[in-house]
């Protein structure tokens, strides 16, 4: 038992001191630096927020994601660090991480896909909730927008769920006015200056949706010219949401004024019906 | 054999109980470990269920793999350091474990992706036991959602088993009230006024499934303006799983409306058949 | 050569019997670790075997599989301890075993989804043999499920050979009772009340496929409404692989219920023909 | 020049010597490593060809194979070995085979995909040469099985060359009996039992081809029930490859049956052609 | 405590300074090196602004994020130096900067990716604000192209986002003179050299629209001969975006001249109407 | 400057000399393996065009893309080594050889895959310069096969430029004879037995293009059984390339037959026309 | 203080001096290295400019291209020396351009793989300035071929820009004459031999166009059969770009010589018309 006495206990001592002190610094480090990372992301938020008009709900979800990406790459580094003084090697705990990473990577791409274009769509406008929109080949209202999936109201009432990687080419009918566009097919016999006419005519009167529309409706001419029909195009720039209500209301004046005008072409000419 | 005495017996007995005492080090800090990871996942696990209003099944079942998950890579982390405190270099477990997670990276990054969606779709509401949706093409009620497969019951019976990775855009029918479209198309000889309102109504009175009813039948207008057919929309909003048979009443009572309308024109004027 | 007598040979012997001697530990915790990695694996699917229901079989597979993969990982950190014992950098073996691992993670990455994919089609329910299954766009009767193919007969007497890395959404066809399903497409100008009154009526008798129906036939209504045709639809719950039985002799009543009413109306109205 | 004095002779022989040897140990550790893999391969595949009844070319081609790939690991080793003890570091040698081998992993995927593929198109049974099979889209007579490649002699004389990796799903038309499968559509205003009769006892003598039938023809029912047509269909089992014969005599003596009954309705009623 | 007068002070004193100074010439190198790879990059996008005729914009917008992807990797990296400097080795850091770096890999290649097109899609002039462009299978207005992502306004009033690595095949319809493109189909009876002069006379004149036309419009011949139909061509080179103008009136004026062409035939043969 | 006397010139020199002779000895070494090298490449390519019967250009073309890759591999293992005999760690080297092996591994994969399957299209015989082939959805005569791409004449005088990575599935339409295949539809109304033996008869007589047909032609019999139309399909072997030739003789002689068919039935019977 | 008298200033200065002439020697040898590669670049292009007859613009552009990646390479390699000169480990540096090179290689390879085929397609004559190509099924006139993409003209007017890794079966239309196709379809009444010598005939002068052709035009017989109309082919070899004025003025002429034959049909059997 004599090798005990052997032992340089004052060396022992200065090195347990020394791992403290180095425990107490790498503590200290990684506070300082959580802190200074806080802060930072915080502020750049703020300004942000004040330049980019940003809600206060998205930009306080992605300063909690990104002060958590800090937190746990942070947090990595110290333990990792503290293996180290133990004189563990700290391959084990890397090899340990890269296993798991390695499995993220292939398996939970995914996943990380979706973060990361959720962090965008919640940072740029591109979509908001209550935008009529066209996403993943899916329409709909816009009814929620999150860090992993976007949910979409359907016309038929169903939620679409579409996790944010899907989103990618992103059709928001909600910017701005938009285009009623009605084609009216005739047939090729019958007399174009004057149909065109007629079907200006009609549309001049459009009754109550006449309010809904910024400009037109104006004809703009022969979009096809078939060997049995000739079809005429009807253009209107509407309000945002309205261009349904007028494109019908469009469509049934044509009719009103083409079933109008048949008849007073029969009355005319009674003996020459279904010519 | 005189080498025999020349070991320094102390030395050997002192990394001796080095060793012992490492190696318990090891254990106590494995154990440590795991039961505070294990209260940090039981803890969080809990409060998401209060906050969340998780179901007592669902959060178990992640509960257990976050736990294992968490075991796997203790177990692996401590191996290794157990490995390296005899003085066997790491780097062929390392390399082991390197092998086998590479071939799981390429091969069975399926598997994981399965996994990483099945925790959410257990986490979040997007789909629950006994919803109408529809997923990857195929729709049905959800008989279960696992942590690998999902299965939906089809319409006719069969029993459809879904890896979660292929369970992307989500279309839950059931989540709120839902509409029924149905479109009719008539002759474009017709009238087109009275034509709308004998269709409107002949919605006002649905009979028995009126109560299913949230909001209309309207007649929404002009739907469609071929060279020889009008289409006319009807829409209303119907109680959720309902719209089926809302749907099927709106046609039947449409098709026997212009049934004896066509009667009455045709007793009004015996002579003018089949126009 | 004086040389020679300059070598430690007390030296010598002690390396050499310390590699023995580590040899020996090596081998020692070679055959400890498989032994106890079996006897978990044995263990483990015994306890599958009991409460998930394997077939002996299916387990005797899986067990086999796991064994195999247990044994080459350990054969492999074998050969590398052995390596390094002799003072040979295991570098050059790493290296070799990781240039086969990245052929293999690229190349035949098929081959192990296969085989993951093959695994959790064995260890749980979703095709047994004898199933009626559509995997992979191909349906059939499931033959053989292998670790790496699954063998499925089709209609028409083909022998399909399927990856199982292939079988993703399973629709599996035996599972519970299935549905029959016919659309009868009627003129538009038929009675409609008489029409569905005249199927159901029709359906009530089917003669000797009444015992493998569950529920039905009923007719719910109507399904499209074009300008000619309506479509009237009528469904019946029926025993699993019967619904096509039942399918035809729907079919067949209807019509045959159709031609009398014809008859008896064209008897009533003789000068009438084909209206 | 007196530095050439005060080398260490004696040191620099032992080196030169401890070399050699070393070099010996690594060639005879090389050969013995394949001697021993060799005759492992071999006798694998001997007991493989036994139970698995594979032909001898087949095995000769595999056996082959893999002792390509056992010496072509060896021989990678063996070099890295002796790059070092000529105190060369092996990161050079390895890099330059990393570099090759990640080119190889991306480029060169599907060269291996191919061989992993054919590997085990050789090993099981799923095509044979003289199979009608269809894989990859593409059907005809396979005429050879090769590791990279199989060819297949399409139908209208074409040569496939199909690369082992794209034949994922096989369609083997060789295995066991095929089905004859006939729909014939017949208008709707015939009366239904007396075709099915018609046709049933058509389908009875089906002359020369009856023996290439193992069962039916026999009529199932009605497939389809449009408005104007109702689809009979009738089904046999029949020999392989002989599917098509049998399908073409089952739809003349069908043709003729109905000719014939034609005839002698017309005959009876010869005011009331072509109704 | 008398370990403490042990202490060797002076070289304390002595690495203390030295890491000082390590300190000083790592910023000092650091500021250095951002001010040359600052001043650097500013040149460069001075030289390619004056050469290659960039917008200032456009520009400031790519100099900004060159200037901050300098910047990140030169903190990346002299954090590295620091942690080294303190004795920490510098693995921990790269090993969380790996994973990171190897989510991003795989999860956010997507907004990289997008990044990279962005940035030539900025310094080549593929398309600008006001230029009308197809891409990704939309058609519209550019109203703004960024580094993620770029803004299109559809004809119809939609907005739509596109994430620029979307942007690969770029439609440009707003450089250089279009061609607008009539077929026309007359009945294969009519004869062909009366008809293709008189569509080359009716083009002759075009009323306003002739001003928009650089060349034709010319008649090209008979572009298609089906059994009923004869479709001959007609091609004129028009001003940017006013090929529709130019297309609608030629259908217009080819049509008009088609009605008095029959008109006067059917004077001329008053008594052979409808052939 | 004292201090350049206590340099040790002996050493210096002695280590000059050492790098010298290592110098000599790893250029030796590089040129010998070089050597070896491309006289194991030579001769197995004179072994392989020998067994293998390949032409002249495609084994010299392949003997210097190996002898290229050897020289490569082994010129950058050289510069390593050097690098390392002077000292400067060959991590550096490596570091920027792995920078551009990345950067080639994802971008320039499609290059090294075109290269690989490349060689064995020419190392194989699927395709020669002269055959009509089917590759990546194109057909047309290989003008060229060439190690990166592969050059084909379409029908109408396109040069095709395949890269060889497309080519996957090759249809080799120049191995062997070929089959002419001829569909006749023919109306539901005809008698069955006459119109096949009229066919037959027809086909008998094929004029100068008999000496093309190997075998046949021969009717197969009713290929498809519609409600308006029987399809009877004709076979006939055919030397290869000419089988368009013999197929358009065939539809030439059917036609003929029929129509002098007709004929005769018509003078038979005069008034009955158009039946 | 006294620890400053302490230092070894001859060492010190030593090192300075070593440093110093390692820093000369490193820039030396990047000098030289640079010079070397150049030249290499230089003369191998120059070769490849006299052999393969490319374009002195195309060399250049390919010329600086290689010069800019060895310049970056050198650099790199010459950074990474300095830093380890001055005792700073270059794992930091390397680890920061292997996150850049990893972002680098998943987030634009698409950039890479674009400049690696436009190096090849610049090298290699497959598009030409002016060729009329079809390319990523888009097709017009080359206007420009770019490292990263090419500018195609659309006969529309639209300019392309396709990203160079889109181009893989390159179409050019451009080599080698053309061959004109005209398919006829005629009713199935028509007699044949009559109908394929009044095509022939019709084909003897087409006017103009008959120095466009290079070979035919030629009836080379009947290509389709369908139960009402025939089909006749007519093909001719043309001049480069001149297929569609030869197939226009073909159907041109065939309509001729049909309204002809037609019109002296009726001519001789006045009484028959419209038969």
């Amino acid at each position: 038992m004599n090798w005990l006495h052997s032992l340089d206990w004052g060396a022992i001592a200065l090195n347990g001191l020394t791992l403290v002190g180095k425990l107490l610094i790498a503590f200290i480090a990684f506070y300082i630096a959580r802190a200074i990372g806080r802060r930072i992301i915080a502020q750049s938020f703020l300004k942000m927020k004040n330049t980019k008009n940003i809600s206060s709900g998205r930009s306080h979800t992605l300063e909690k994601l990104a002060t958590n990406v800090l937190s746990y790459v942070l947090i990595f580094i110290l333990v990792t660090f503290i293996a180290e003084m133990f004189g563990l090697s700290p391959s084990a705990l890397i090899a340990g991480a890269g296993v798991v990473g390695l499995a993220i990577g292939f398996g939970a791409q995914g996943l990380v896909s979706d973060v990361v274009t959720g962090f965008f769509l919640l940072l740029e406008k591109q979509i908001d909730v209550g935008d009529y929109v066209t996403v993943a080949a899916l329409d709909g209202i816009v009814e929620e927008v999150g860090l992993r999936t976007t949910q979409i109201r359907g016309f038929d009432g169903t939620l679409y769920f579409i996790p944010n990687r899907n989103i990618t080419d992103v059709h928001n009918h909600s910017r701005g006015n938009m285009r009623a566009l009605v084609d009216v097919s005739i047939p090729f016999e019958d007399n174009m200056d004057e149909t065109i006419k007629l079907i200006q005519d009609a549309c001049a009167d459009l009754g109550d949706v006449t309010e809904l529309i910024k400009e037109g409706p104006d004809v703009v001419g022969v979009e096809d010219l078939s060997s049995s029909l000739v079809t005429i195009r009807v253009i209107a720039k509407t309000e945002n949401m309205h261009q349904w209500t007028v494109e019908r209301q469009i469509r049934k004046v044509i009719k009103q004024a083409m079933d109008e005008h048949k008849q007073s072409i029969e009355e005319e000419t009674p003996g020459d019906e279904e010519n």
